[in-house]
């Protein structure tokens, strides 16, 4: 039943409908998304709480003249819908045809490309100042919440926002949830806006020199529009703060906070089908969390942090609990994450820091300052570092790692290509390295017996100090191939493909790619011709570009695979991997060519 | 006169004083960094503000067992004074013996080394997590202010701390300052708090969850010790706000809001008297000011951004105010400063962001994410960029700038060799480019007439897209010197030491370091043997590396010149160079080795 819906196709055509009548198509809304989402997968909770609020902001404002910026843009599925792309949202043919974020490719009400946190309100305060400069009058508004507030740029902008003297309107979607439950101080102030229908004294908005509004149902349309009304073409920045319902129409996302925590972000429901058929399945995520619960129950010091994301490490509220104080979501704040483990290492503690590649770039200040140049002994497993070459979408790129890691003094940074390695070198981290080290949590789960070693060569053994060495893996001649954590298995893939040129090539795992090896490249020079480096992300500033300029001045031919200098959105991998000629074939005729 | 002062040895010493005596301590103390920053040059103002706090923290904690940690460091010299460092204030013989920052090598009151701002609070929520993990009970102190606070990391912290149930305590020292004045909605905030003796319900901490304590007078030590007392090993994390008065003293750099953003910082007054003396004399910051200044008379849509250093980029009190609204000092606030510059290109405006360049460090996610992704039009000028090896402090090495910027697609990174390159640049990035472009300011002052070209070669013309080439300075023959930015008389020379061995080498002045001219970098194959990449930045990820592996798979052989992996810390720039090789002399020694 999409009666009202039918006849939108743009918010002019909403701005037609009687206000009675929003409530009626934001049920319409709501039934498109919940069957969309439940076949493609994708942002459920976020986007069932805001219909209304989206419904209310078009109908007040006139997009895209008024500017509507949406933090980490994930909640913008109604947004897309109003704004002439429901066809993705109702036609099962057309389900894969936009990006979960705001794209201004796809739309001209939408500005920014968008999906890490915390930027939408410093994006709305350049916006206005931008509008003011050029001498026009829109409204400029930006919709941040989802925990996004803890983020320190985030808070940045509101400090900003707070001292400007023009239009803009700040939609403060409270939904008393980050992806997991909110962490933080402020969320108490939140708190206490609530239960005082946003009357208490105590407004940290207020406090950062703004002006405030509450509006108690974030659900209720009309509501809402009432809010909005009054602040549209305000002369200075103003805070609507709403109050929503995360995951608002569908019990099995809504009932709980665990159920607001698990459908935050969904698979397709044929994925999760097959998922639960096919039982637990071994992956990394499985991997860390049962090593570092067995870690932390051993070990007192042992303490594992989170900025806002404990699920992507596998901790759940059963782990999370099971690890009590020992486990630490600091909330959406990656900054504060790397400082704080370099003063838990400095007061004695043992910390390890679960976060996913991307977000991780938002400290790299505090990796280098904060951390290395402290020396402190603290572990980073960063997930996605390892299979960073991928189908994901081009806000969420993980291929900047070693690139960024690798650049930095004092900081260790390992490539494990086993999960025995993997389990050995976060060992070594957490009880001896007595130094920062980052880890690249490998993508796939490769074991040491899969490598097919013969018996006289040895499975790695525990890690020590003395292991900041490559490991060659098999020993031969002409060609070198230094395949790096994640590419192991393709290293090995492309010395067959060589034999059957005759070739018996050298396998090389270098495990450490923030230190070289120059013994073991040295000796390489004695035998070898050519040197090929496969790393499963970025090539510039990357491991292979390092290699290259070691040999420079020797005769040793060097060939770098890896990810070239763009940002790519939801590519297959094959097509990634064909591009970067990543294929055995590929780069064996690469090498026959160099040897001709 | 140092009759207290003489006795005091380390805080045990001090505890011995009656607490009437401690006001004439504090005057000994203050004139001893009178005298002493009068000479050597360093943080004057902050210091002077903070030394009845610093006596106060002494005599109430017992350091080291107690944590104190300080934002910045900028503001330890007390600290250093009360804790067995004293000579260095005192005897001119030693001046120089102590790092201007806090050093857990110089001292076990000391606990990290630290230079960038608003990390305190992180910090210092670290150690004591790692303080309850391991059983101990000592108190944990993080000491913040100057502005630091609109600081996205301090704000994370903040509200981290605001959900512990343990020790901490964060002094807030407000002086009503930044390095210039305070910028940011929270600043109207602490106004309201002085103006209420720390009464008013508005309360930013509070709203963080905190406890709050109040001292109006925050130069009067035995004020201090009441408050402090008061919270010692309180159960829960407190904020102690203090008004204290920045340069205290000292009337010269405590007079007028102007005298105290002059005297934040000072220069020994031996350079002071012979930069009067010498008159002005244009540098970089000179030339960018009048630049700038210049072009916003003229266009409107231009805006001038900086993120609590003005200063550094010639804009002092009377330029902001010649500038009216189209400069903007968004506060300690980088990331935010590189997400609002992407709005007010995307709303139209021409947005140029002044930045030290190893501030911009903690932009990183941001200028991927916020910017180049966006590809909105926006210049960032990052001084020291272009000068990066040389004697600072190992907390503000600028020498990462090349490889973390040059992993970001779609940001264009230009580093001049001239000036005329470089106003050629700014005039295409502000009003042609219409991307995102960095600009490394050079150091040295080079004129295009300073190249000694031949009359029938060009001067740099303006800058156009069809300059995102290497421009070639000399064509020669067998040795190519890739001479970047403010080592392009670096490579003239090393042509002019090769000349002596018979070699006419090629000098290429490349400008633009994001991306390869694969063109040029072709050609020089057919009739060249070695390139030598020159650079003033770090190896690693750097300029040199792309080359090397550009060239992986031919006969080139690569040399690169640049930083090793360290951050270096106060050692002269011609140690560095010798240590690098970047001497002519060495440099060709090398040539010639390759080459034999």
């Amino acid at each position: 039943m999409t009666h009202y819906l039918d006849n939108i196709n743009g918010p002019a055509d909403l701005k037609t409908l009687d206000r009675s009548q929003l409530p009626a198509l934001a049920d319409e809304i709501r039934q498109a998304l919940i069957t969309k989402v439940g076949v493609t997968g994708g942002h459920m909770g976020p986007n069932l709480g805001v219909v209304e609020a989206t419904i209310a902001m078009h109908y007040v404002f006139d997009s895209p003249k008024d500017k509507f910026i949406w933090d980490v843009s994930h909640q913008s599925y109604t947004h897309k819908i109003l704004t002439g792309r429901k066809q993705a949202f109702l036609d099962p043919a057309h389900y894969h045809d936009l990006s979960g974020y705001t794209s201004p490719q796809e739309s001209e009400h939408d500005h920014f490309v968008v999906g890490h946190t915390g930027t939408s309100i410093s994006m709305a305060v350049g916006m206005a100042k931008g509008r003011d400069l050029c001498g026009r009058t829109e409204n400029v508004i930006a919709f941040i919440g989802d925990g996004s507030l803890s983020e320190g740029e985030a808070l940045e902008g509101l400090d900003n926002a707070g001292e400007m003297t023009t239009n803009l309107i700040i939609i403060v979607n409270d939904n008393e949830m980050s992806i997991a439950p909110n962490h933080g101080g402020i969320y108490k102030g939140l708190a206490e806006l609530r239960a005082t229908n946003g009357a208490s004294e105590h407004n940290l908005f207020r406090d950062f020199g703004l002006d405030y509004r509450y509006v108690e149902d974030g659900n209720d349309a009309n509501a809402l529009i009432d809010a909005l009304v009054e602040v549209k073409d305000i002369d200075h920045p103003v805070v609507v703060h709403i109050h929503t319902d995360k995951g608002h129409g569908l019990e099995r996302v809504n009932a709980t906070r665990e159920a607001k925590e698990s459908g935050h972000w969904m698979l397709p429901q044929s994925v999760q089908d097959a998922m639960v058929e096919a039982g637990p399945v071994e992956d990394y995520a499985s991997v860390s969390r049962d090593y570092l619960l067995n870690k932390m129950k051993r070990d007192r010091r042992v303490v594992v942090l989170s900025a806002g994301t404990p699920g992507n490490g596998g901790f759940g509220p059963k782990e999370r609990e099971q690890a009590g104080d020992q486990f630490v979501d600091v909330g959406i704040a990656e900054q504060h994450a790397v400082a704080a483990i370099s003063g838990i290492a400095k007061a004695g503690g043992k910390p390890v820091y679960e976060v996913t590649s991307t977000f991780l770039q938002r400290a790299y200040d505090q990796l280098q300052q904060d951390l290395a140049l402290q020396g402190t002994a603290a572990t980073i497993i960063a997930a996605g570092f390892g299979d960073a070459i991928g189908p994901g979408d081009n806000t969420h790129s993980n291929i900047f790692d070693i690139a960024m890691t690798n650049t930095i003094p004092g900081l260790t940074g390992l490539a494990p290509a086993t999960k025995e390695e993997y389990l050995a070198m976060l060992d070594w981290s957490i009880d001896h390295a007595g130094r920062p080290v980052v880890i690249a949590e490998p993508g796939t789960l490769t074991r040491e017996t899969d490598l097919a070693l013969t018996p006289e060569e040895p499975v790695a053994a525990p890690f020590t100090d003395g292991d900041l060495k490559y490991r060659t893996i098999v020993k031969g001649a002409k060609v070198a191939i230094l395949a790096l954590g994640n590419f192991l298995p393709l290293g090995l893939k492309v010395r067959e493909t060589l034999a059957q040129s005759g070739i018996g090539a050298t396998v090389i795992d270098p495990r450490v790619y923030s230190d070289l090896d120059v013994a073991a490249l040295g000796v390489l020079k004695d035998d070898h011709d050519v040197v090929v480096t496969l790393e499963d992300g970025a090539l510039v500033g990357g491991f292979g570009e390092r290699i290259a300029a070691y040999y420079g001045s020797s005769d040793m031919k060097v060939l770098t695979y890896g990810a070239h200098k763009e940002l790519t959105d939801r590519e297959p991998t094959e097509t990634l991997y064909a591009r970067y000629r990543l294929n055995p074939e590929q780069i064996v005729q690469d090498v026959l060519e160099v040897l001709r």
